[in-house]
């Protein structure tokens, strides 16, 4: 699955990932950015493309994705057989950026591919098209990882964390969460900051024992609820507490934070 | 499987369920419904979809739906090829409502595919068709799932769950069961209750470590069989005792509850 | 593997199964039959077919069975590919019973696509052929599983189990049982009526811990080879002993009750 | 893997095996043989054939024998395709023997394509080629399954077992495993009975753990070799002990016996 | 991999394996060598295919081999299909020597394959040929397999065992091992006995829990090197002791036996 | 994926590995550099093909590397057929350097193909190209694997560890690294020197259990950073700290020594 992205994204930095990802790439270094579910990496990488005025080419990866999807395939095409590019191929060749999102849930062939792109040879290598590319100057390669979900199955190997400069992603501070959900959804501000309120709460309840915390994404839906005239406390029952847990002790435990809130 | 449904459906409102997903339809946020078996999750999409003059498209997700299966495929045909779509691309062209039954059950491919349909994109990629949608305004994204035997072995990732806004299922209250069984059977209102009160106390016995309990539709098949002329214990034994359980003992206690109402 | 059969079927009530059949029939009710081996729930089915004068189709499921097998599938032809409809299919253009033995050893996909057959719609989606039918009124769904062998790894969803009424079908007592021997076999009923003391006397000796007991169609086996002229203790040691353990501690417990009886 | 066999089988009867099997015959009943490996089932199949004047197809099963290996298949001949009997069509259609041996080992749809001709049906129905045939009076389905080296992991499901009559082929006794020897070696009467004897002593000796013990094939290659020139104790030491054993103290034990007796 | 030797090749025997390898291929009788890596099977095999003056064709097995790898099978050409005879159709239709190298590695339908080769039949069922063939009296089997790292997983089952004649190999004396060392590299004698004596010592530390312990082909390789002009002692770090352990502790043990001789 | 590789290499010498790598080459005998990531293993292998002048072939293994990747395949082209040499087959017609990194990875037939190569035959089977290839004398195998992270799951069987000479790679000393770094980034000395003295330190603190240390990589990339103009601590902490622990306190006493430096 890719995407190429021209819009204008907003995108409130948190602190150097600016500088960082610059840097990278003046220097082509692949990138890689690791953070919980919502921390804003996808958003972010689009909005550094957009910034360097590069093409991204994002591929989500999972447990199926392999090199075949990457580099490209053949098609048959009645009695003629064609070459079709895959993302990866199509961001060497064209000096883009490719995002390979989760990339830790591929199948273990596309970490090979992507070694001779990420050391000092920068080529890609299509040996079932018989050519090998020649990374230009302005391709990077980004790559995400999420180390929460990660616990015991699904590492990645030090001999690919090791080609990688990398960045870990948290969830905004207050002020910034209550600004991006205004942006998003219109909602006034007071609102928004009784959301943020209700999400600096939850984040700071260990003993829950979430599988993940709430992320600014669920925020924003349950600011669009309300907006668009759901009553807030069923907004955010249905937006964040159910999203959250199935489990009713929690869920009564999350839904008594947004009530003292709404 | 997929099924396009536009006759009238009965259902019968529990809460503020219908509210809750006219705004989700209207914000362009997907929708998430938990249950457990035979709760009135299908039927609930299927009225909403009526409610909204929306067609339907139906898929029930099992352990090897893939991709291929909801996106597209190629047919050969002859010496020629041809695209067929799949369900979800077909919903995407149409301004449809898709709803992807028992999500969790299908491969992680398919939850890759939704990604961008359930974020600011909403864009599906066909990659092998070499084809982009932008989902239409009209076009909703619904899933169910049974948190009940998802226990230990396939749990929904927190980075799907957090794109869903989400509901639970409960059984109905007993007048609005009761109401229902002589809905759909014509039965007498008092048989009709007494099988609510069956279903009530049998709900109420933990004790008897059923996997899952009594659901309205074994309500329903009884009352049918007793409409048709069948004894009431014996239907009762069939529809409901036979249903839940292989063990005698257990078999024995709800024999014992029935007995005590028929 | 599917078989149409329309020859007169011996069959020997056991208690109100007849009319229970009838009535999930007249209901468009799905009917579960649970039993062990050899209890005669294949025979019944091809009983109440004959009673009811429909045509039956029966599948054995095991592991592989899978969507395709039962739907059906193209066959490539030359230049060219035709469609075969498979014995669910023909069933349900045809308003035959369909009868899925052992249901629950078949892939899931299998349960998925019964599950629109099985509820208020009664319809079956052959997606790739591009059609859906609707079940005729005497289209008829029965299926079967074992809850014996089961324990452990091949368990029915609720969500299935739900679909189906549900009956448990025992071995015969003694005198019905004595009645099949004798009209299977031609044997004299003295004969018969020992070999069905054998089996009682088995069958109450839970301490041998067999892993399934004596069915009806071991003792006709034995009494076949004991009219053809074997010596009936060597027609019992190979018919029932050897068939039942393969432990000589067992086996000779197994032989002393059929000295007693020959 | 099958083969038609027509010339003239040395067999030694050890019981009423003969008797068994021809009543078997006569009634038209599935009969599987059990027994240690070399106990002679596979020669007892074929010298059967040959009294009964019936041509015997043979199949060893294992891991991968899957119904179309038995039924047959599609062949694909430039632009057509041709249908293939496989080794079970071919008997089921010249009312041949067909010999399954090791049946566990197989596929669970092998155990499936045969249901149909293991009851009052005879039937076998070659689903993909549009067939059905009824197998003829003379056709006879023989199996064999080794309990020794089953332990754990492949059973035979009882509902497969009780299908079948049964026999257990144990080693022969001294007379004529001596006899057998000289038959098929023509060494002397007195080395042949050394043999046996050696084999009685290793058979006897429980404590040494053997996985399986020696079989008379073993006896027959020893004496192969001896009549060939090779010293009696390394004749012995290659084609027994090495043969029954990796574990230097066994194998000298097992030496040790053969030394007392050469 | 098959390959076909008719070099002259060097090998001295160590006992009265070529006696037992010569009776066997006139007896017809099929011969398993056991023995650990570099022990010299392989080239056992060689040499015995080169004194009666057969071809050899060597089969390494390996956990996918299979039935079609060996036998043949149908290879595309343009709109044709050809038949391309396997290794060991190959053998058998020449009357060559073929040798399953690691037997135990190759996948079930491969011992199923040879069965009927090695018993009184000496067929070859080629079912997809539809052809049979009777192996010819040069024809032999020889198949070889490592009962050291066989523990726990991959065991040869008795039916397969009870087929073979046996024999063990094991490493060679002083003198022998020596004599080999001096032949293969040209090196001085006394630095080829510092070799075995290193050697000797290193068989003897069981303490050491190497997999597998020293082979002549390392002594062969450090011989090498050290005529090549590397310091003993180094060629000895990189041939022998790199090779038999990634431990540090255990390399250091190796290191100090060997700077006692070198 | 392959690479052949002319230009000039940097490489700093740490022991005698150029001299065993050149009496190797010049024996014809295979080579296994064991060490850790990032230890300039496939520097030196592209250094020494630089030296001996000779084609350097690369593979990088992994879990699904199979025969059909390295020895070559059929490729359809119209109504014809290709055959097209994989990368070991043209190293061999070539005479050139083959590079199988982290062989341990491939699948097994992997280590089947290379048994005739390594030994004293040094043949290549292209069974399916009806090709014997004889490697030329300046053909040299040379694989790599890392102990490391081999731990439990993915040795190197002894028969096929016993083909190679093998030597480990260690990290180099301070005054090489330092070196190495300012060739490679240009940074000024003192600097390298500190990050040597990170890495040193780091090295040295087995209680953090890292699965895997700080690789020279990791140094010549956080120099990278820090010459093109990000601040020091900043650029070790994403070069470094974030690359070798996702845990915060771990991060946290890695940032410490760094501050220490910086």
């Amino acid at each position: 699955m890719l995407l190429t992205q021209k819009n204008t994204i907003y995108y409130h930095p948190q602190g150097k990932e600016i500088s960082v990802f610059e840097h990278c790439f003046r220097n082509q270094l692949p990138l890689m950015l690791k953070g919980a579910t919502g921390s804003g990496k996808s958003r972010f990488v689009e909005y550094m493309a957009q910034q360097l005025d590069r093409e991204l080419i994002s591929v989500l990866c999972h447990e199926e994705t392999s090199t075949v999807d990457l580099l490209g395939r053949y098609i048959i095409k009645g009695a003629d057989t064609e070459w079709i590019d895959g993302p990866l191929t199509q961001a060497v060749r064209n000096g883009a950026i490719i995002y390979l999102d989760e990339i830790a849930e591929a199948r273990p062939d596309v970490l090979v591919a992507i070694h001779s792109l990420t050391d000092h040879r920068r080529k890609l290598f299509l040996d079932r098209h018989h050519e090998t590319l020649d990374a230009p100057p302005n391709f990077m390669l980004v790559a995400s990882f999420n180390p929460g979900y990660q616990r015991g199955y699904k590492e990645l190997k030090a001999s690919t964390r090791q080609r990688f400069v990398m960045m870990t992603f948290h969830y905004p501070n207050k002020e910034i969460e209550t600004q991006i959900i205004v942006n998003e959804t219109n909602i006034d501000k007071n609102t928004a900051l009784k959301l943020v309120n209700i999400a600096a709460k939850i984040r700071g309840l260990s003993e829950l024992g979430l599988s993940e915390t709430i992320s600014t994404r669920l925020l924003v839906d349950a600011a669009k609820l309300i907006y668009s005239g759901l009553a807030p406390r069923l907004a955010c029952r249905v937006a964040i507490v159910e999203t959250l847990s199935d489990e009713p002790d929690i869920q009564s435990s999350l839904q008594d934070i947004i009530n003292m809130n709404f």
